[in-house]
Order: structure tokens, then C-alpha cells, then sequence
């Protein structure tokens, strides 16, 4: 016997219906099970059903996507705010770690998975630019505006990012439990770094 | 119609085709879907067949992840060498970061995957500590043997291992495509990472 559908809710509330069942999906199944048939099985509405929101799975998937980068985002302006820009940086790496460590799924989709081909790629971008500019804008308020030192806020940036991505992945991850390292090592760990960074970060080039 | 099976290999043979088989899954389905019964059948022998050499999925994960571990440490030990410290761990984060890109599957399994729970735990972790002792080995070299660094020793690796897992994760992963970023920037990444973390190593603690 089949399961009988439920009839469509509204399109609004079926719109937001499909984001939420995309995210159980892929919670539950992995990122490459996620299909629009999946979302409509999950639902219990007619395969058609969500196809009136989202041409394709990849629509889908940039708009959980998109959700997510501004929750980052976010989630990165809401960290304790210094005045002092090598401070703030400073805040906004443990802000960024407590994130990957609070919101793991979020974190692996954002930056560990593939992301959708087809589908509004302008949006997505700015949404991810977005959230980038908030490590950008600390960076400029310690090197300046002036448009000589513009490159070596991107090196920077990038190189900021680098690392706390990698003490998120080292520290999250399943490898460095089985290394025997001790505890207070690992307690340091995030200090250390960024402490090494601070140092890296005021030398001359 | 069911397929035939195959009559079972000779065993040392199949206990070495069920790592490959097992490669192939985790390549072609994700290492969620790693089964011995889904090994037996891409082998096209009997369901029981894989017991014999491995009592759970999780023994022949464990066996492939050695694999890995083993080959990771041998190509790190295969770096061009410096007698220089300084130079010589700058030559194992490029060697790092080639072996990252160029064996993507095999890094995201041991570094962004849950390790196996039950199985031969000591010896992966020793192969695990075996690829960790050549960063170590390096710090050494910089840092001296005494006692009284080796904390030092510890936090610089985990530090410096974070830097080179990060740059990996972002350089290879597909959200810094969609930043807009000039490609001198990205070119440039990884010798600037390395300028700052080169500076930040020097600085007294």
C-alpha cells in the first residue's frame, strides 16, 4: 500500500517547507542524496510539488546554502566587538571557531562540499562575498584604505582564513585524538596560533 | 536472473582485493556506504567470503586508512631535503599541500572523515603518530631536543599542521572560486602563508 499524499501546503509555506527538508536530507543522508524527489518523499507531497519553487536540486541546495552564509555572516558580526582592529581579529577567529565547532553540518557544507552548478550563482557569491568582507573589514582597519596596501589584505585574509578553517578542521577532526598529544596541548592549541599569527602578522614583507 | 558468483580467490589474494574493492566504494559511494557486503558483491563473491580476513567494516576500513597513513608519510619523507630546518619544513608544507591536491579521496579519509571505532586502534594510531614524528622531526631540528622545548615542539606542530590543513582545505575546496578574487592573489596564497608563518615561528614566546 502507498502512503497517501497529504495534500500541497500553500506555496509560501511549501517554499520554506522544502529548505527544511533539504537540510534533513542532507543531515540524515549526506549531500549527495539530496533530490528534489527525496525533499517531495520527505514531505509527502507529489513529486511535482517542489519543482514549482526550484527548477532544479541545485536551486534547492543554493538556497540552503545561501541561508547558511548568512547565518555566518552573522553570526561573525555578532562577535565581541574591540576597538583595537588586532583585537578584533583576534575575537573574530574565536568566533569563527566556535561556529565550526557549534554548527559542524553548516561548516562542512559551506566549505567541504561541492557546491551547486546551475543555480543563481550571482547570488550565492555575494552572500558568500558577504561574509568574507567581515574578515576583509578587520584587516583594513589594521593595514589602512589606501589602495598600495590592498593585496596584502587579500594575502592576509586569505592566509587568516587558512588558518583557523585548518585549527577547525585539526581540532574537530578524528586524527588528532589518536595522536597521544597532551591535554594541555591541545587546550593551547587555538592560543598558540594565534599568537604565531599575531607575531607573523606584524612583521614587515 | 542472479549473477553467478565467482569462485572465492585464493586467500591472501582476496584479503588484498577487498582493500581495493573497498577503495572503489568509498571513491564511488562515499565511505558511509562502505560494507563487507557491499564489498563481497563488487568482488562477486559470497556474502561471507570478506569475514574470513576482516570480522567488521570497520577492520578493513582500518587496514585502508593504514594504507593511506603509510603512503602519506612516505611521500612527506620524499621531499626534496634541506639541511637548513627552516628550509626544510617549508619544502614539507609544499610537499603537504602536493599531496593534499593530488590525492584528494586519500586525504579527505584520513583527515575529514570518522576513523574507524573499533578496530586495531593502536596501530593506526601508531601509523598516525608515524606521519605526524616527520613534522615533529623537523621542529626538532629548529627548536633543539631539550626537555624544555618540547612543549614547544608540540604546539608549533599542531600550529603549523593547522596552516597547511587549512590552505589545503581552502585552495582545494570550491567556495574561494566564488569570492572573486585576482588569480596573482591565489597564486600568491601559499608563499605568503608561509612568508607569515615563517615570521611568526621566529618571534620569542
Amino acid at each position: 500500500m502507498t502512503a497517501k499524499k497529504r495534500p500541497a501546503p500553500p506555496p509560501l509555506e511549501l517554499r520554506e517547507a522544502c529548505i527544511l527538508a533539504a537540510w534533513e536530507v542532507i543531515a540524515e543522508r549526506g549531500i549527495e542524496q539530496l533530490s528534489l524527489r527525496e525533499v517531495a518523499r520527505k514531505l509527502g507531497v507529489s513529486h511535482q510539488a517542489p519543482y514549482k519553487h526550484y527548477p532544479t536540486r541545485d536551486h534547492l541546495l543554493s538556497e540552503v546554502m545561501r541561508r547558511c552564509l548568512q547565518g555566518f555572516a552573522a553570526f561573525l558580526d555578532a562577535r565581541p566587538r574591540h576597538h583595537d582592529p588586532e583585537q578584533d581579529l583576534e575575537s573574530l577567529g574565536l568566533q569563527y571557531l566556535t561556529y565550526a565547532r557549534e554548527h559542524p553540518l553548516e561548516y562542512r557544507l559551506m566549505f567541504s562540499s561541492p557546491w551547486p552548478e546551475s543555480a543563481d550563482p550571482q547570488e550565492l557569491a555575494g552572500d558568500a562575498v558577504h561574509a568574507y568582507d567581515v574578515l576583509r573589514g578587520v584587516l583594513r582597519r589594521m593595514h589602512g584604505e589606501s589602495p598600495g596596501v590592498q593585496e596584502k589584505v587579500e594575502l592576509d585574509a586569505l592566509c587568516i582564513w587558512s588558518m583557523v578553517h585548518g585549527l577547525a578542521g585539526v581540532l574537530n577532526g578524528q586524527c588528532v585524538d589518536r595522536l597521544g598529544l597532551k591535554p594541555l596541548v591541545l587546550q593551547r592549541a587555538v592560543a598558540h596560533a594565534m599568537t604565531r599569527m599575531r607575531a607573523g602578522l606584524a612583521a614587515e614583507l
